[in-house]
């Protein structure tokens, strides 16, 4: 494999993570979904410990999430580091969310952690698989460590 | 790419991975850290958000964090799902530890999600990031979700 096609890989892949900036900014959650492969499995956020399958590839599920929020979100992806074969690539960032819930007056700012699993099908990059976490505290209030910033 | 090489990496990556049960059982902090390359990036189940590097790579840590559990440690990696190419690889897993605080009498079991990227360098597969999660329950509390089962 050249390194050019190499570049182009992660060109490609570089350009299918930023796109969350914007179509999260957007809360398009059928632009979000269509970046996954059929068979998705998904770590995230929220309960239970994983997601699979067509209720992952489902929007009305991000689109009732982003219901919970008033007006626009803010968001970013910082911190992209790709590591790219010929059709099996991961990468890592950090990101963040800002939102205001709905009937609240104040916005929160959230960053946490995202591990991307992707593979090449005719030519194309998918996401498999999508973890994406913040740490808890160990000091006993097991509390999701959500004051974090990198 | 023959199947038959693509079949020896992942019986080589699930070795890998699941060596991490009879590691950590045996309480091996130098085993478990000789594991990483020295790119490796973690996102661990306790803050901060990340950590890289040196730090990773000293059994120190590890090691001061085993000393806070008494007796042995009983640890399961479970539903180990491999996506493999030629260089480039990632793991899916849930992983359960059950160990008890030094100072109480009672065990906990932890069931939580684990992402491993890994890289094949002179033919040798080594794990490059490591991401170990549970959720948070969105309900107001911000509590780490510890009492999933999958």
């Amino acid at each position: 494999m050249t390194s050019t096609a190499l570049h182009q890989d992660e060109a490609q892949i570089r350009q299918l993570i930023s796109e969350k900036e914007a179509l999260m900014r957007s809360k398009d959650a059928s632009g979000l979904v269509s970046r996954y492969a059929p068979e998705i499995v998904q770590f995230d956020l929220a309960p239970p410990l994983q997601h699979s399958g067509p209720e992952v590839l489902d929007p009305s599920g991000v689109q009732g999430w982003f219901a919970t929020f008033d007006g626009p979100l803010d968001y970013e992806v910082r911190d992209l580091a790709v590591t790219a074969g010929e059709d099996v690539a991961f990468c890592t960032s950090l990101e963040r969310l800002t939102a205001t819930p709905q009937g609240t007056a104040e916005s929160f700012t959230l960053w946490f952690r995202v591990t991307v699993g992707l593979r090449k099908t005719d030519g194309t990059w998918r996401i498999t698989h999508e973890h994406s976490s913040t740490p808890f505290y160990m000091d006993g209030s097991f509390q999701a460590a959500l004051d974090l910033q990198p």
